[in-house]
């Protein structure tokens, strides 16, 4: 018996949907039915593209009963909204990271969803990436004992890409601790099996002209005694892609020589208002379509350095599989390339709806995420630690 | 006009001597004089090696009056004793990290030699290696604008090397917070200016047959709002030379391919005693000599990666440079490969001690690190942040 088709229809037709369509294109058994977007020449695109419906607004998409399945992948601010109107009507959602911008929608969210009792899943995050997934399943084998540490870097250029205004706007849910800690949090959760009992951040937020968190050191505490130590900057100086085989974060490969491309592009531009145009220049619509999607990774996605103390080895995931680090060996757990990259994020979306198999990345595994990353930010602004009572752990380990 | 050769006397002729003895045998602006060693066997070597007089207490090698200054590289727990004989016999001392194992050692040791007018220096640490030394000059040049967060990360096997049962408990000055974050905190503390005004920590011991701390991540904040994230792993699992181009701690080239030899070496082991006997069966005067200590080291020392991130640009100490990582351009700042390892820390006692000059590592610099080093792990065993008091700045900064 062959699983039919998830009908799905997308909710925001920008950055977010660009990233996932090579994956939404070449899944199997994924079918995109209709879209919402305010740009009406996104709309024009996506029927080109799917010959499918589309709205201006996304309570029209969600009454559409094509649609069996909503992926919102709206600006942040809007996620709330829109899992409810999807909720309201019926619908199975997967919700774009960060999950919402505080405690109370993200409580909100998962509350619509229940009464609605269709499906929530909380992603794509780089938590879904394959050797993540694989160290994790390598976790629960319990062949390498308890975790005990985790360590997890990430150098990149995200402050200079070009942004929309709110995009470097805090409280709009712009900087690094609610776009990329949104990620690492995720990852390390997975790794330490979800619990965080306590938090301490230290923040970084020092050009003047990209007025927002850059930056960030984190040091999280799980309630079984294991902790992790988070670094990340996005101020495009160092680039960890050198500590993961010059394999970009998509799986693509890095040029090592190139350098300062990031901060070079934005040199150029004047005002806010060109940067933003500069971004929207290149969006779905307006110059990228279906064809500027086939996926071009040859390797699997990743989010910089992260390294799994396990009392018996440690375990490195990297875009080739995950390298073991023994007591006297060590050795790669090859994963394949990636046939359809992302395809995970999907895969859990409709193996809860068809199987009904709880996912890990539920509407309460991101909250807790995103109570992390709260967290971080009250930490660093009042210089204390933060102590967490939301959070959950991995389905099947008994401490959900 | 010449300098006066510095006439030393060493007290301990164990592991801390014969590090440093490449760097003691060479440079020429010091001469062995004496030493003082419980061992016959340490002793009768050292007076084949350098026909200098020996003693069995470190209270007679300190009462000769030919010993100018006396390196103190007795077991931790001693150096207060020690520096204190020394000063009341007014020699000047560079006493081995960690300073002491308390902050009443420390601060006594401080008014010892100040009673005595004599020059106190604490090392040798890994601060006074030449990339850290000279990413603090860029610093200090402010071509590269404020310190905003540093990451420090070692990954080694130092927890399954041949150890003294005192070395694998913490009361007595064991684990890796007393001797190898003494190193670290060292080095970030150089970086980032001195001053830190908070620490939180955790520390893992997680290995019942070596119950000491093997592992520590810790959240450094500064009094100018810089903060440092720390993690190290004793555990001989991942080796994070690979990220300082394969070359170790000495600046000798590694072998990737190699490994797990620290473990394997263990395992033919089969009792502390055992164990003791081993570590003292390559020691000097018992199998090493002078002849054993050339310098082999074809780069600079270090202590894993370390990355300054300023207004301007990324630093990354290198055993070969400082890599710079600035808005537009990437390049390294090189340094000559060293001609006598580690001669940095005498030339800071004799520049003190012939020029008057207050040296970086005093005893209040040392006693500040040890703060921090005790700090985390009260940090550690009692789940919150611990506030500092003793700390003090770089000379010449106006902030000691």
């Amino acid at each position: 018996m062959t699983t039919p088709v998830l009908k799905l229809g997308i909710a925001g037709l920008g950055r977010g949907f660009m990233l996932l369509l090579p994956t939404l294109a070449a899944h199997p058994d994924i079918r995109l039915v209709a879209a919402a977007d305010p740009r009406e020449q996104a709309r024009r695109q996506f029927t080109a593209d799917f010959s499918a419906a589309t709205y201006s607004d996304v309570a029209d998409l969600c009454a559409d009963p094509e649609v069996e399945a909503v992926y919102i992948a709206t600006p942040h601010q809007f996620h709330r909204e829109h899992v409810e109107l999807a909720a309201a009507h019926g619908k199975h959602v997967l919700v774009e990271k960060p999950m919402a911008l505080s405690l109370e929608d993200c409580q909100a969210m998962i509350d619509a969803m229940h009464r609605a009792g269709r499906w929530l899943v909380v992603g794509h995050s780089h938590s879904f990436d394959a050797p993540y997934l694989r160290a994790s399943d390598m976790i629960a084998s319990q062949d390498f004992g308890a975790v005990r540490m985790i360590h997890a870097l990430n150098y990149t250029d995200f402050l200079y890409r070009p942004r929309r205004p709110e995009e470097l706007d805090t409280d709009q849910g712009g900087g690094v601790v609610f776009s990329q800690a949104a990620h690492q949090v995720d990852i390390v959760r997975l790794l330490g099996g979800g619990r965080v009992r306590s938090v301490r951040a230290a923040t970084g937020n020092w050009d003047p002209s990209r007025p927002t968190e850059g930056a960030y050191g984190a040091l999280l505490n799980f309630d079984d005694g294991a902790f992790a130590n988070m670094t990340y900057s996005g101020f495009a100086h160092f680039d960890s892609d050198e500590f993961c085989g010059w394999s970009g974060e998509l799986g693509q490969p890095r040029d090592p020589q190139q350098y300062g491309s990031a901060r070079a592009k934005l040199a150029s531009i004047h005002s806010a208002e060109e940067e933003a145009a500069l971004k929207n220049s290149r969006t779905y619509g307006a110059g990228l379509s279906l064809d500027n999607s086939k996926p071009q990774d040859s390797a699997h996605n990743h989010f910089g350095l992260v390294i799994v103390s396990c009392d018996e080895a440690d375990l490195r995931p990297l875009p080739q599989g995950v390298e073991v680090y023994a007591h006297t060996r060590r050795y790669l757990e090859p994963l394949s390339p990636p046939e359809i990259p992302r395809r995970e994020v999907l895969d859990e979306l409709i193996t809860a709806i068809r199987h009904d198999r709880r996912p890990v990345h539920t509407g309460e595994w991101g909250m807790a995420t995103m109570e992390v990353c709260l967290a971080m930010l009250e930490s660093a602004r009042h210089g204390r630690e933060v102590s967490l009572s939301h959070q959950v752990g991995l389905p099947g380990t008994g401490t959900l």
